[in-house]
Protein backbone atom coordinates (compact mmCIF):
# COMPACT_ATOMS: atom_id res chain seq x y z
CA UNK A 1 0.00 0.00 0.00
CA UNK A 2 1.27 3.49 -1.05
CA UNK A 3 0.69 6.97 0.87
CA UNK A 4 1.18 9.68 -1.51
CA UNK A 5 0.98 13.47 -1.19
CA UNK A 6 -0.34 15.85 -4.00
CA UNK A 7 -0.23 19.72 -4.07
CA UNK A 8 -1.82 21.18 -7.47
CA UNK A 9 -1.45 24.58 -7.99
CA UNK A 10 -2.33 26.94 -11.26
CA UNK A 11 0.07 29.64 -12.33
CA UNK A 12 -1.18 32.86 -13.46
CA UNK A 13 -3.98 33.55 -11.83
CA UNK A 14 -5.59 37.03 -11.11
CA UNK A 15 -5.09 36.26 -7.56
CA UNK A 16 -3.17 34.80 -4.67
CA UNK A 17 -6.26 32.37 -3.85
CA UNK A 18 -6.30 29.04 -5.05
CA UNK A 19 -8.91 27.37 -2.63
CA UNK A 20 -11.80 27.00 -5.11
CA UNK A 21 -8.41 25.10 -7.61
CA UNK A 22 -7.71 22.58 -4.22
CA UNK A 23 -11.55 22.16 -3.37
CA UNK A 24 -12.29 20.63 -6.81
CA UNK A 25 -9.27 18.46 -6.87
CA UNK A 26 -10.50 17.52 -3.42
CA UNK A 27 -14.14 16.68 -4.70
CA UNK A 28 -12.07 13.85 -7.32
CA UNK A 29 -10.27 12.37 -4.48
CA UNK A 30 -13.73 12.00 -2.42
CA UNK A 31 -15.28 10.68 -5.33
CA UNK A 32 -12.33 7.87 -5.37
CA UNK A 33 -13.32 6.22 -2.55
CA UNK A 34 -9.62 6.29 -1.46
CA UNK A 35 -8.38 6.85 2.09
CA UNK A 36 -7.51 10.44 2.36
CA UNK A 37 -6.28 13.31 4.44
CA UNK A 38 -6.63 16.84 3.89
CA UNK A 39 -3.52 18.79 5.74
CA UNK A 40 -2.21 22.24 5.29
CA UNK A 41 0.03 21.69 2.37
CA UNK A 42 -2.02 19.25 0.34
CA UNK A 43 -3.91 16.26 0.12
CA UNK A 44 -2.60 12.77 1.17
CA UNK A 45 -4.00 9.92 0.07
CA UNK A 46 -3.35 5.72 0.94
CA UNK A 47 -4.41 2.64 -1.69
CA UNK A 48 -3.32 0.69 -4.76
CA UNK A 49 -0.18 2.22 -6.39
CA UNK A 50 -2.32 1.97 -9.87
CA UNK A 51 -5.84 3.31 -8.52
CA UNK A 52 -3.66 6.75 -6.90
CA UNK A 53 -1.62 7.09 -10.04
CA UNK A 54 -5.20 7.23 -12.44
CA UNK A 55 -6.30 9.74 -9.50
CA UNK A 56 -2.99 12.06 -9.83
CA UNK A 57 -3.58 12.50 -13.48
CA UNK A 58 -7.66 13.47 -13.29
CA UNK A 59 -6.57 15.73 -10.17
CA UNK A 60 -3.47 17.93 -12.09
CA UNK A 61 -6.18 18.15 -15.11
CA UNK A 62 -8.57 20.13 -12.43
CA UNK A 63 -7.37 23.90 -12.54
CA UNK A 64 -7.38 23.43 -17.03
CA UNK A 65 -11.05 22.88 -16.11
CA UNK A 66 -11.50 25.75 -14.29
CA UNK A 67 -9.84 28.18 -16.83
CA UNK A 68 -5.65 28.21 -15.88
CA UNK A 69 -3.17 28.57 -18.37
CA UNK A 70 -0.77 26.57 -16.23
CA UNK A 71 -0.75 24.46 -13.45
CA UNK A 72 2.50 23.13 -11.12
CA UNK A 73 1.93 19.59 -9.69
CA UNK A 74 3.66 18.23 -6.60
CA UNK A 75 3.53 14.60 -6.33
CA UNK A 76 5.70 12.76 -3.64
CA UNK A 77 5.18 8.59 -3.19
CA UNK A 78 6.26 6.25 -0.05
CA UNK A 79 5.88 3.33 -1.63
CA UNK A 80 6.53 0.19 1.12
CA UNK A 81 6.06 -3.33 1.01
CA UNK A 82 7.71 -4.67 3.44
CA UNK A 83 6.24 -5.58 6.92
CA UNK A 84 6.54 -2.11 8.32
CA UNK A 85 3.40 0.48 9.33
CA UNK A 86 1.08 1.15 7.04
CA UNK A 87 -1.24 3.53 5.74
CA UNK A 88 -1.86 7.14 6.75
CA UNK A 89 -2.65 6.38 10.27
CA UNK A 90 0.15 3.96 10.45
CA UNK A 91 2.68 6.53 9.73
CA UNK A 92 2.03 8.74 12.58
CA UNK A 93 1.26 5.96 15.08
CA UNK A 94 4.57 4.80 14.39
CA UNK A 95 6.47 7.84 15.14
CA UNK A 96 4.49 8.97 18.41
CA UNK A 97 4.78 5.78 19.74
CA UNK A 98 9.09 6.20 19.29
CA UNK A 99 8.33 9.67 20.73
CA UNK A 100 6.35 8.34 24.03
CA UNK A 101 9.47 5.92 24.36
CA UNK A 102 12.05 8.45 24.34
CA UNK A 103 10.45 10.41 27.36
CA UNK B 1 2.94 34.21 8.55
CA UNK B 2 4.47 31.52 6.58
CA UNK B 3 3.53 27.49 6.71
CA UNK B 4 6.58 25.25 5.88
CA UNK B 5 6.34 21.39 5.18
CA UNK B 6 9.48 19.38 6.23
CA UNK B 7 10.41 15.98 5.15
CA UNK B 8 14.26 14.60 6.59
CA UNK B 9 14.84 11.10 5.71
CA UNK B 10 17.96 9.36 5.92
CA UNK B 11 19.61 7.45 3.00
CA UNK B 12 22.08 4.00 3.55
CA UNK B 13 20.37 2.87 6.44
CA UNK B 14 20.37 -0.97 7.03
CA UNK B 15 16.42 -1.74 7.03
CA UNK B 16 13.38 0.99 5.77
CA UNK B 17 11.96 2.41 9.01
CA UNK B 18 12.81 6.04 9.40
CA UNK B 19 10.18 6.52 12.48
CA UNK B 20 13.29 7.31 14.88
CA UNK B 21 14.64 9.69 12.34
CA UNK B 22 11.18 11.39 12.09
CA UNK B 23 10.38 11.57 16.03
CA UNK B 24 13.84 12.92 16.88
CA UNK B 25 12.78 16.14 14.22
CA UNK B 26 9.09 16.40 15.63
CA UNK B 27 10.80 16.55 18.88
CA UNK B 28 13.04 19.87 17.32
CA UNK B 29 9.77 21.03 15.94
CA UNK B 30 7.74 20.34 19.97
CA UNK B 31 10.50 22.42 21.31
CA UNK B 32 10.60 25.67 19.14
CA UNK B 33 7.53 26.65 20.58
CA UNK B 34 6.05 27.43 16.64
CA UNK B 35 2.30 25.84 15.66
CA UNK B 36 2.86 22.67 13.62
CA UNK B 37 1.20 19.71 12.54
CA UNK B 38 2.57 16.15 11.98
CA UNK B 39 1.18 14.44 9.12
CA UNK B 40 1.64 10.92 7.15
CA UNK B 41 3.96 12.90 4.79
CA UNK B 42 5.94 15.12 6.71
CA UNK B 43 5.73 17.81 9.47
CA UNK B 44 4.10 21.44 8.75
CA UNK B 45 5.43 24.34 10.55
CA UNK B 46 3.80 27.64 10.34
CA UNK B 47 4.99 31.45 12.02
CA UNK B 48 7.62 34.02 10.96
CA UNK B 49 9.79 32.77 8.22
CA UNK B 50 12.90 33.44 10.21
CA UNK B 51 12.19 31.72 12.75
CA UNK B 52 11.20 28.31 10.39
CA UNK B 53 14.41 28.59 8.24
CA UNK B 54 16.51 28.20 11.54
CA UNK B 55 14.50 25.19 12.91
CA UNK B 56 14.52 23.64 9.34
CA UNK B 57 18.63 24.08 9.18
CA UNK B 58 18.44 22.15 12.70
CA UNK B 59 15.60 19.38 11.71
CA UNK B 60 18.04 18.69 8.36
CA UNK B 61 21.14 17.82 10.86
CA UNK B 62 18.99 15.51 12.97
CA UNK B 63 19.89 12.10 11.43
CA UNK B 64 23.78 13.10 10.88
CA UNK B 65 23.81 13.06 14.93
CA UNK B 66 21.73 9.55 15.12
CA UNK B 67 24.59 8.21 12.54
CA UNK B 68 23.08 8.36 8.89
CA UNK B 69 26.10 9.56 6.40
CA UNK B 70 23.88 10.63 3.76
CA UNK B 71 20.19 12.66 4.23
CA UNK B 72 17.35 13.88 1.94
CA UNK B 73 15.13 16.78 2.70
CA UNK B 74 12.49 18.12 1.08
CA UNK B 75 11.12 21.63 1.86
CA UNK B 76 7.90 22.95 0.51
CA UNK B 77 7.35 26.93 1.72
CA UNK B 78 3.70 28.65 1.20
CA UNK B 79 4.52 32.36 2.45
CA UNK B 80 1.26 34.30 2.30
CA UNK B 81 1.82 38.40 2.87
CA UNK B 82 -1.49 39.46 1.38
CA UNK B 83 -4.78 39.68 3.60
CA UNK B 84 -5.78 35.84 2.88
CA UNK B 85 -6.58 33.06 4.51
CA UNK B 86 -3.25 32.46 7.01
CA UNK B 87 -2.02 29.83 8.79
CA UNK B 88 -2.28 26.01 9.21
CA UNK B 89 -6.33 25.73 10.02
CA UNK B 90 -7.31 28.51 8.27
CA UNK B 91 -5.98 27.13 4.66
CA UNK B 92 -8.01 23.71 5.50
CA UNK B 93 -11.19 26.09 6.52
CA UNK B 94 -10.71 27.67 3.28
CA UNK B 95 -10.86 24.68 1.09
CA UNK B 96 -13.80 23.13 3.33
CA UNK B 97 -15.81 26.43 2.86
CA UNK B 98 -15.53 26.09 -0.91
CA UNK B 99 -16.41 22.51 -0.46
CA UNK B 100 -19.38 23.29 1.33
CA UNK B 101 -20.73 26.03 -0.95
CA UNK B 102 -20.29 23.27 -3.72
CA UNK B 103 -22.63 21.26 -2.25
CA UNK C 1 3.40 20.04 -23.64
CA UNK C 2 4.51 19.20 -20.07
CA UNK C 3 7.90 19.63 -18.40
CA UNK C 4 8.36 16.82 -15.52
CA UNK C 5 11.12 16.25 -12.95
CA UNK C 6 11.33 13.12 -11.05
CA UNK C 7 13.74 11.62 -8.85
CA UNK C 8 13.04 8.07 -7.05
CA UNK C 9 15.29 6.69 -4.35
CA UNK C 10 14.89 3.83 -2.28
CA UNK C 11 15.18 3.99 1.51
CA UNK C 12 16.73 1.09 3.48
CA UNK C 13 19.41 -0.02 1.45
CA UNK C 14 22.94 -1.01 3.14
CA UNK C 15 24.98 1.98 1.25
CA UNK C 16 24.03 5.62 0.34
CA UNK C 17 24.79 5.29 -2.97
CA UNK C 18 21.88 5.55 -5.01
CA UNK C 19 23.35 5.50 -8.66
CA UNK C 20 22.45 1.92 -10.08
CA UNK C 21 18.74 2.64 -9.03
CA UNK C 22 18.86 5.87 -10.72
CA UNK C 23 20.60 4.29 -14.02
CA UNK C 24 18.02 1.74 -14.28
CA UNK C 25 15.57 4.71 -14.22
CA UNK C 26 17.61 6.38 -17.26
CA UNK C 27 17.73 3.34 -18.97
CA UNK C 28 13.80 3.53 -19.18
CA UNK C 29 13.55 7.27 -19.89
CA UNK C 30 15.85 6.44 -22.87
CA UNK C 31 14.03 3.97 -23.85
CA UNK C 32 10.89 5.92 -24.66
CA UNK C 33 11.97 8.42 -27.31
CA UNK C 34 10.77 11.23 -24.86
CA UNK C 35 13.22 14.02 -24.99
CA UNK C 36 14.68 14.12 -21.50
CA UNK C 37 17.94 16.06 -19.49
CA UNK C 38 19.78 13.96 -16.62
CA UNK C 39 20.78 16.76 -14.00
CA UNK C 40 22.09 16.50 -10.31
CA UNK C 41 18.74 16.08 -8.91
CA UNK C 42 16.59 13.84 -10.79
CA UNK C 43 15.68 13.79 -14.29
CA UNK C 44 13.87 16.22 -16.56
CA UNK C 45 11.02 14.94 -19.08
CA UNK C 46 9.76 16.67 -22.13
CA UNK C 47 6.53 15.63 -23.31
CA UNK C 48 2.73 14.37 -23.66
CA UNK C 49 1.37 14.55 -19.99
CA UNK C 50 -0.39 11.38 -20.38
CA UNK C 51 3.06 9.24 -22.45
CA UNK C 52 4.69 11.10 -19.50
CA UNK C 53 2.25 9.74 -16.22
CA UNK C 54 3.02 6.27 -18.19
CA UNK C 55 6.74 7.01 -17.41
CA UNK C 56 6.82 7.81 -13.77
CA UNK C 57 4.39 4.79 -13.19
CA UNK C 58 7.22 2.53 -14.66
CA UNK C 59 10.35 4.15 -12.98
CA UNK C 60 8.87 4.35 -9.52
CA UNK C 61 8.93 0.66 -9.92
CA UNK C 62 12.31 0.15 -11.04
CA UNK C 63 14.19 -0.07 -7.50
CA UNK C 64 11.31 -2.66 -6.42
CA UNK C 65 12.80 -4.96 -9.47
CA UNK C 66 16.66 -4.42 -7.43
CA UNK C 67 15.16 -5.27 -4.56
CA UNK C 68 14.35 -2.53 -2.50
CA UNK C 69 11.19 -2.79 -0.09
CA UNK C 70 10.53 0.85 0.54
CA UNK C 71 10.73 3.80 -2.53
CA UNK C 72 10.54 7.26 -2.34
CA UNK C 73 9.51 9.01 -5.39
CA UNK C 74 9.40 13.19 -5.97
CA UNK C 75 7.71 14.25 -8.92
CA UNK C 76 6.90 17.97 -10.41
CA UNK C 77 5.19 18.91 -12.85
CA UNK C 78 5.43 22.13 -14.71
CA UNK C 79 1.95 21.93 -17.58
CA UNK C 80 1.73 25.22 -20.04
CA UNK C 81 -0.76 25.07 -21.98
CA UNK C 82 -1.01 29.04 -23.27
CA UNK C 83 1.76 29.98 -25.56
CA UNK C 84 4.70 30.84 -23.68
CA UNK C 85 7.75 29.40 -23.61
CA UNK C 86 7.72 25.36 -24.13
CA UNK C 87 10.58 22.46 -23.25
CA UNK C 88 13.35 22.08 -21.80
CA UNK C 89 15.63 24.36 -23.46
CA UNK C 90 12.98 26.89 -24.25
CA UNK C 91 12.40 27.30 -20.22
CA UNK C 92 15.91 27.91 -19.61
CA UNK C 93 16.24 30.24 -22.76
CA UNK C 94 13.25 32.18 -21.19
CA UNK C 95 15.25 33.22 -18.00
CA UNK C 96 18.62 33.73 -19.49
CA UNK C 97 17.08 36.30 -22.31
CA UNK C 98 15.77 37.82 -18.91
CA UNK C 99 18.86 37.61 -17.10
CA UNK C 100 20.83 39.75 -20.75
CA UNK C 101 17.84 42.10 -20.80
CA UNK C 102 18.52 43.49 -17.24
CA UNK C 103 22.65 43.74 -17.58
CA UNK D 1 29.32 19.29 0.17
CA UNK D 2 25.66 19.27 -0.15
CA UNK D 3 23.66 19.47 -3.44
CA UNK D 4 20.27 21.50 -2.98
CA UNK D 5 17.70 22.15 -5.93
CA UNK D 6 15.73 25.15 -5.52
CA UNK D 7 12.30 26.64 -7.63
CA UNK D 8 10.67 29.94 -6.21
CA UNK D 9 7.52 31.08 -8.03
CA UNK D 10 4.85 33.58 -7.18
CA UNK D 11 1.32 32.53 -7.12
CA UNK D 12 -1.31 35.16 -8.04
CA UNK D 13 0.85 37.47 -10.92
CA UNK D 14 -1.87 38.58 -13.72
CA UNK D 15 0.32 35.63 -16.07
CA UNK D 16 1.43 32.12 -16.18
CA UNK D 17 5.08 33.69 -17.21
CA UNK D 18 7.41 33.85 -14.42
CA UNK D 19 10.99 33.63 -15.88
CA UNK D 20 11.55 37.35 -14.65
CA UNK D 21 11.50 36.17 -11.44
CA UNK D 22 13.78 33.28 -12.14
CA UNK D 23 16.10 35.39 -13.70
CA UNK D 24 16.16 37.89 -10.53
CA UNK D 25 16.80 34.50 -8.01
CA UNK D 26 19.51 33.26 -10.63
CA UNK D 27 21.17 36.33 -9.82
CA UNK D 28 21.69 35.86 -6.35
CA UNK D 29 22.83 32.66 -7.17
CA UNK D 30 25.68 33.91 -9.42
CA UNK D 31 26.91 36.42 -6.94
CA UNK D 32 27.02 34.05 -4.22
CA UNK D 33 30.33 32.32 -5.99
CA UNK D 34 29.08 28.97 -5.19
CA UNK D 35 28.93 26.55 -7.87
CA UNK D 36 25.75 26.00 -9.51
CA UNK D 37 23.37 24.67 -12.55
CA UNK D 38 20.23 26.28 -14.06
CA UNK D 39 18.11 23.47 -15.07
CA UNK D 40 14.36 23.42 -16.42
CA UNK D 41 12.37 23.14 -13.31
CA UNK D 42 14.99 24.73 -10.85
CA UNK D 43 18.40 25.93 -9.82
CA UNK D 44 21.03 23.66 -8.55
CA UNK D 45 23.69 24.72 -6.45
CA UNK D 46 26.62 22.76 -4.85
CA UNK D 47 28.34 23.93 -1.52
CA UNK D 48 28.67 24.50 2.06
CA UNK D 49 25.02 23.68 3.74
CA UNK D 50 25.23 26.66 6.09
CA UNK D 51 26.07 29.06 3.18
CA UNK D 52 23.33 27.71 0.82
CA UNK D 53 20.74 27.33 3.38
CA UNK D 54 21.75 31.43 4.11
CA UNK D 55 21.10 31.91 0.02
CA UNK D 56 18.09 29.98 0.19
CA UNK D 57 16.41 32.11 2.38
CA UNK D 58 17.56 35.45 0.24
CA UNK D 59 16.66 33.61 -2.83
CA UNK D 60 12.97 33.11 -1.28
CA UNK D 61 12.56 36.80 -0.89
CA UNK D 62 13.14 37.86 -4.23
CA UNK D 63 9.17 37.62 -5.94
CA UNK D 64 8.08 39.73 -2.92
CA UNK D 65 10.63 42.51 -3.54
CA UNK D 66 9.45 42.59 -7.28
CA UNK D 67 5.57 43.25 -5.83
CA UNK D 68 4.42 39.28 -5.57
CA UNK D 69 1.63 38.22 -2.18
CA UNK D 70 2.63 35.18 -2.11
CA UNK D 71 5.68 32.77 -3.15
CA UNK D 72 5.58 28.90 -3.42
CA UNK D 73 9.59 27.81 -2.53
CA UNK D 74 10.85 24.01 -3.11
CA UNK D 75 14.03 23.02 -1.95
CA UNK D 76 15.49 19.63 -2.44
CA UNK D 77 19.03 18.89 -0.43
CA UNK D 78 20.84 15.60 -0.80
CA UNK D 79 23.79 16.06 1.83
CA UNK D 80 26.26 13.33 1.92
CA UNK D 81 28.81 12.91 4.33
CA UNK D 82 30.55 9.89 3.19
CA UNK D 83 33.67 9.10 0.74
CA UNK D 84 30.57 8.36 -2.14
CA UNK D 85 30.65 11.27 -5.36
CA UNK D 86 29.81 14.55 -4.38
CA UNK D 87 28.84 17.86 -6.19
CA UNK D 88 26.87 18.28 -9.41
CA UNK D 89 29.02 16.81 -11.89
CA UNK D 90 29.98 14.00 -9.70
CA UNK D 91 26.31 12.74 -9.26
CA UNK D 92 25.66 12.89 -12.73
CA UNK D 93 29.09 10.89 -13.77
CA UNK D 94 28.19 8.30 -11.40
CA UNK D 95 25.31 7.89 -12.66
CA UNK D 96 26.92 7.43 -16.58
CA UNK D 97 29.06 5.46 -15.45
CA UNK D 98 26.90 2.88 -14.26
CA UNK D 99 24.53 3.27 -17.42
CA UNK D 100 28.41 2.98 -19.59
CA UNK D 101 29.02 -0.85 -17.30
CA UNK D 102 25.55 -2.00 -18.10
CA UNK D 103 26.10 -1.78 -21.89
Amino acid sequence: MAVVEISVAPLGTATPGVSSYVAACVELVAASGLVYQLTPMGTVIEGDIDEIFALLRKMHEVPFGQGAERVSTLIKIDDRRDQGSHGLQGKIDSVLDKLKSDS
